[in-house]
This record gives C-alpha cells, sequence and structure tokens, in this order.
C-alpha cells in the first residue's frame, strides 16, 4: 500500500518495463548502428515482422470488401465473430486439425493469436494456476499469463528442442491448468513429433484423471502454414480432447499489424458450453469486443491463400550454409523463419553485443528463456543475409 | 484452491456469466419476440450499435487505402501506432482540449475506447486501487477495472445526472487512483458543464496534495462529437493535469466493429515518460499489440469526417414528445443517443419486460447501477420510433 500509494504507474508495469529495458536497449544500439552506418550497412535479424507481400487474392479481396457498402458491414456483430467467417474456418480447422464436428459455434475470432492466448487465459486461469512451457518460449507468454493472475512455469526440453515429457510430468501439480506448445516454435524453428504429441496428451490425460479435472492442452500456432519442404505439422485437437488452438493470419498473409486470428475449441472439451461462453465474454470485456470486422470478412474468403515459403526455405538453406561454415551449433528450422544457434560464449548477451560489433542485430537466448542461444529472424531480404556471412564468420573466430 | 481444482472455466468468469446472463436472458426473449412477431414488428431500443452509415470521406479513403500496395503496410508499427496518424491526432486533440504542446507521443492508437480503457487500468491500477465512476454508468467499466486487479467505485449522483462533487470527495480515499467519467454520458445522454469539472478539477488537485501522489480524471468520451444543437462538451485535458482521455471513431463514423480509437494523455501528466512507456507496453501485452493498421491510416485521413448527427436530433426529438405525451419523467438527453427515463414502477427490469408485452425493447437502469431507470437506444430507424409511440402509452396508462 506504501509503496502503491506514491506511485504513479502500476508497480508491476514499472518492473516490467525495467526488466524488458535491456531488450530496447538493444533494440536502440541497433538503431543507432542504423543512424550511424546506413540501414542497408547492418543486418537486422532481430524482428519478426514477415518482410513478404501477402498474396494477391488478399489484395484483391481487401479492394473487393473494401468497395462493400451493404448497411451494417463495419458495425458490430456477435463478439465471437461473422457465423459465415466462423463456418469456413471451423471447416478448414477440421481439416487441418483431423477432429470432425467442429462446428462456427466452437471457433471465436480473435485480435491475432496475442487476442487468443488472453482471452484463453482469462477464460481458464484462476488466481495462481499455472501454464507450463516448453523452453525455449515465445518472452511474450509470460506477461500473458500474468496478465490474468496466472503463473508461467517454463520447463527444459531435450537438447534438440524437442519436449521432455518427464520435466512437464514432474512440473504438473494440482495449480496445473495447461500446457501450452508453440510448433512451429519460435524461436527454435522446430516441429512436435505426432509421437512427442500423443505421449504429452497421454501424460495429460492420466493427470487429469488423477486430480479429477481436466488439464488442457493448449496450442499456440501461427506458423502452421510456414512449414519447410519434407515437414508437417501434426494435428492438435486430434490428439486430447481438452485441447484449444489458437493461431493468427498474420504471418501466412503478411498482415501482422491488422490483428486477426481465432481460437478454435475441441468439440467435446469440458464443460464446452461454459468455456465458449467464457472466450465470448472474454473477448468482450477485455475490450477487443470483436476482431476487426472488414479483417474478418477478408481472411473468410482466402483461407486457402498463403504467402511463398519458397521465399523463406531458400533463405533457411542459406543461412544454414553460412552458420554451417562458421562453425555454429544449430538445429535447422523446420517451419517458422528463426534460427536459434547455440551462442559459441556462455554469456548470449555479451555474444549478441559482439555481433552487433558486425553490424549484424540479433536477440539473446535469454529472453526466449533459453540463455546461451541467440535468435536470428530470417524475415530479411536475401542479399541482407549473404552480406551477414563474413560478420557471422568472424565473430565465431574472434570468441573461438 | 478447492474450488478452482474442480472448475475448468476461471471461477470467475463462471459468476460474470452468471451475473450477465439476466441481461441475456432479455435479449434472448427479445430474439423470440422478433422470431414469433418478426423483427419489423419489434421496436429494439437495445443496443447502442450507430445504424447510420459511414460518413462519405470515410468509405472513399478506405477503398483508396485497402488498394494501397506499399511495401509494409499491413505490417507491424511501433505499439502506439503510426506516427504520422498521431500527429494528425495530436493536432485535433490539442484543440478539442485547448492544450498546446500535446505531440504525436500522448497518443497512442487503440482498439477502440474499450481497448484504451483497458490499457489506462493495466498502466495505473495496483491490486485494490479504485477507480470512482458517478452513477449512471456503463456497464462494462465494472469489468475493466477487474481485469487489472482494481475495484470499481459508483458513486450518487444529482437527480438530474449532473455530478455530485460531495459524493465523489466522501468515495476519495487513500486507494483511489482515478475518477472515471463519461460525458456525453450513456446511458444517460448528459453532459458534464465546465462548472462541475471545474469543481471536480480543484477537488482533485487537493485530494492528490492530501495524499502527496495524483489523483487521475480518466474520460471515455467516444460520444464527444455526437452532441445536439445548443450543447458543447467542454474540454478535459484544459481543467486538470493529471488527466488523461480515450475515445473511439466507432460512434462518429459509425465503425465500431472495426476497432479503432485512442488515449490522449496529457503532457503535463505526471511521471509521463513511465505513464506513456506503461500504456504502450500494455497495447502489446495485453495482446492488442497495435490498433488495426489499416483503419489506423484510414482514419488518420478522415478526422474532420461524422456522420449527420441531425438525424440523431430529430429522432431525440421525436422520442421527447412520444416520452413526454406518455408521461414519462426523463432528462432531454444533450448527447449520444440514449434516453434513461425513470421507470414509472420501483422494478425496472420488471418493467422492461412490460414493455416487452407492447414488443419494445429496452434496458434495465440496474444494469448501469441505477434502478428505476430503463435505457432506450435511438439508433434505430423513425418509422421504429413513431411505431413505439402508442406502445410506450399503453404500458403507462397500464401501470399508473
Amino acid at each position: 500500500m506504501n509503496q502503491s500509494s506514491n506511485s504513479t504507474v502500476a508497480n508491476k508495469m514499472l518492473d516490467f518495463m525495467e526488466s524488458a529495458s535491456w531488450i530496447r536497449k538493444m533494440f536502440e544500439e541497433g538503431a543507432c548502428l542504423k543512424a550511424k552506418f546506413g540501414a542497408d550497412k547492418v543486418c537486422d535479424f532481430s524482428l519478426g515482422n514477415p518482410d513478404l507481400p501477402p498474396p494477391e487474392s488478399f489484395r484483391e479481396t481487401l479492394k473487393t470488401i473494401a468497395a462493400d457498402r451493404s448497411p451494417g458491414v463495419h458495425s458490430y456483430m456477435p463478439n465471437a465473430g461473422y457465423l459465415d467467417v466462423r463456418s469456413r474456418i471451423a471447416a478448414q480447422a477440421s481439416r487441418d486439425h483431423q477432429v470432425e464436428e467442429l462446428g462456427p459455434e466452437e471457433i471465436i475470432m480473435t485480435c491475432g493469436a496475442a487476442g487468443g492466448l488472453n482471452i484463453i487465459f482469462k477464460s481458464l486461469l484462476n488466481p495462481n494456476e499455472e501454464i507450463i512451457v516448453p523452453k525455449p518460449y515465445f518472452v511474450e507468454y509470460g506477461f500473458y499469463v500474468d496478465n490474468h493472475n496466472g503463473k508461467l512455469v517454463p520447463v527444459k526440453s531435450k537438447p534438440d528442442f524437442s519436449l521432455d515429457i518427464h520435466s512437464i510430468e514432474n512440473a504438473i501439480n494440482n495449480k496445473t491448468k495447461a500446457v501450452l506448445l508453440n510448433s512451429p516454435n519460435n524461436p527454435s524453428g522446430v516441429i512436435y513429433s505426432k509421437k512427442e504429441l500423443e505421449a504429452l496428451a497421454n501424460l495429460l490425460t492420466q493427470a487429469s484423471d488423477y486430480f479429477s479435472r481436466p488439464i488442457f492442452l493448449i496450442s499456440d500456432e501461427p506458423y502452421r502454414k510456414l512449414v519447410f519442404t519434407g515437414s508437417t505439422v501434426p494435428p492438435i485437437l486430434k490428439f486430447y480432447p481438452n485441447s484449444i488452438v489458437t493461431t493468427s493470419f498474420s504471418k501466412d498473409l503478411s498482415i501482422p499489424g491488422e490483428r486477426i486470428g481465432y481460437v478454435a475449441v475441441h468439440p467435446e472439451v469440458s464443460q464446452k458450453t461454459g468455456l465458449l461462453g467464457a472466450l465470448t465474454l472474454a473477448n468482450r470485456i477485455l475490450g477487443f469486443v470483436n476482431a476487426p470486422a472488414l479483417m474478418q470478412r477478408v481472411v473468410g474468403k482466402v483461407l486457402d491463400a498463403g504467402i511463398d515459403i519458397g521465399v523463406y526455405q531458400k533463405r533457411r538453406d542459406r543461412l544454414t550454409e553460412i552458420l554451417k561454415e562458421a562453425g555454429y551449433t544449430f538445429t535447422v528450422p523446420r517451419g517458422a523463419f528463426y534460427f536459434f544457434p547455440r551462442a559459441p560464449i556462455p554469456d548470449d548477451t555479451k555474444f549478441v553485443r559482439i555481433l552487433q560489433k558486425e553490424r549484424i542485430l540479433t536477440v539473446p537466448g535469454t529472453g526466449f528463456g533459453a540463455p546461451g542461444h541467440f535468435r536470428i529472424a530470417f524475415c530479411v531480404d536475401d542479399e541482407v543475409i549473404e552480406r551477414s556471412r563474413e560478420g557471422f564468420k568472424r565473430t565465431m573466430e574472434m570468441v573461438k
């Protein structure tokens, strides 16, 4: 109370800003580099901001729908979104996840996957209940869970970033509400296999029986469509009834600024009516109210569209060659657009600073709960990737 | 723990859904009426969903911007929004609120005013800190404050719904973080006067001195542009440095489904850097990330556009005549599109049910913290209003 009574800004937010400040500092340092040497002289691999243009069908559909003057096209609709859009998405989701009878009522349109995760946590979490997430994980998860008074419990994965079922098992207790997966994974680029998912589903089924309440599987999968030749992302809903999927169109349509995605709930999820009601109410009271009307209508018409993954794959292959040549240790990403190599020195933040001297901007693994690594986001031009070749090499030689 | 360990959905959300269920029930009853008699036979005054088309300039600008293929137009931008859009809004806000030196850094683009209020409360509230709001008030405020572990403290207003400064003064204590105003007011249609705002500003200045920390004034003003002949909405920022305004384009452009609005912070607000940083971080971590990119660019170009308020004014005048003729007691709304008459019987929910028998749908004042009243939203066709004339009359005669 003393503390709070003296503050203007919420103490927690002050702490968050302070803890986030070193990341900001690195971005500022990067900005300084660009200012000093020119953006074209800096290799910026720090942001996961898709650089490919949206698919042609998206652009054409957007033009058509923007010209639609029908009454009410910009009005409120049900908080869960337009029924026809949700029906089309339900049809696609039931194919992708191999569950029949997934209908529009099990789909809730959201402001991207970030909005989706927030309404899921708001709907599920009682104070201090826990969400288990395998490392490495997207740094925002900690904030999302904390928003709703829950606790994020990161657990270790295997050296190749595949699931360590035993570490998940050991983390489960009577406060565990869900396990959160992100596959293809940001930052590691791994895709959890059918075998891993089946093992996890078995574990969660047993744990749910033991605590006689469901422990949920939450899948955050904005990169599901962004996978490289020879890889596929196994369905999630198929393996476990108490599963909830959220995704966005940000990455596969290259429209992250438009904030459009959805939540899909398994048709046989426990307390379905209550859960769907809670998700819809959460969408309303968290201030989203509904996903942006215009973009709902656009994505509903281009569900089969996607950017040219071949472009990302060529970049991945080139970076694989560059990093191998320079002698880095890493797992070749099978999806998404990130490499997560081991830093050649223990202090990943220090190593990222050293890379900056070569005008190469990356993000320390510490930010993803995996110190000793660093993230390279390759949603940048081939030319930038090629230009980084010597820098990655020199840095490795320097620290060896 | 016992309770939570048995639940699937968060207990709080189950409670919220239950408490909200009577409102849902009334909507369902209304839906039944429409199904039974046909929508054209029911007078639905229950929803504040603007029915007028968006201004022509909005539609044309939307078409132009939707056709823009420049690189990155759908990408992430800074979490606070596009700098050029924020600059134009800052210029308009400094005119509206009569504060100089309001710049783009004091503007944060949001997913409507609902998103704006959520990032404000997230940024300000420590657990159990209080937000004072005069009755009647928008029912969602309770949820928004609770989302961030704060407490909404409704206080009584004068019979004409003007501010009761003494009841606000009595409610202020060492946990008070802010006073929240909504003017023009939903549901009462009143506009708080310059005199009331000056008195409130003086009170808050004294209270801030007494507790040696700022007590904020938060103004939720989506209806600022929606005022009738002879009325104006006084500036807010002008009267009090520790003030924060949030608004949306939902009502004056008739685009509530698009979720676009902003937060404007007083240039001399206490701990400005921290507060702006917190608001921007809150926008990101609550899952909004940023206000929808396309709509940011559109509204930035049509800041002077607005729907034809004359249409709403004619409806207000007609309803004034209808309600007078029938003998209802009410304050004539000076802005927004709501009447909030006194229910002729003490039980407002019961009275709303009686109106349903005349196929007139309204909302009980209980939902706005003001039992004994009912809300009529007149964003409906003139024909519907005219058709309600006899029903309002008969109901009054019946209960007299």
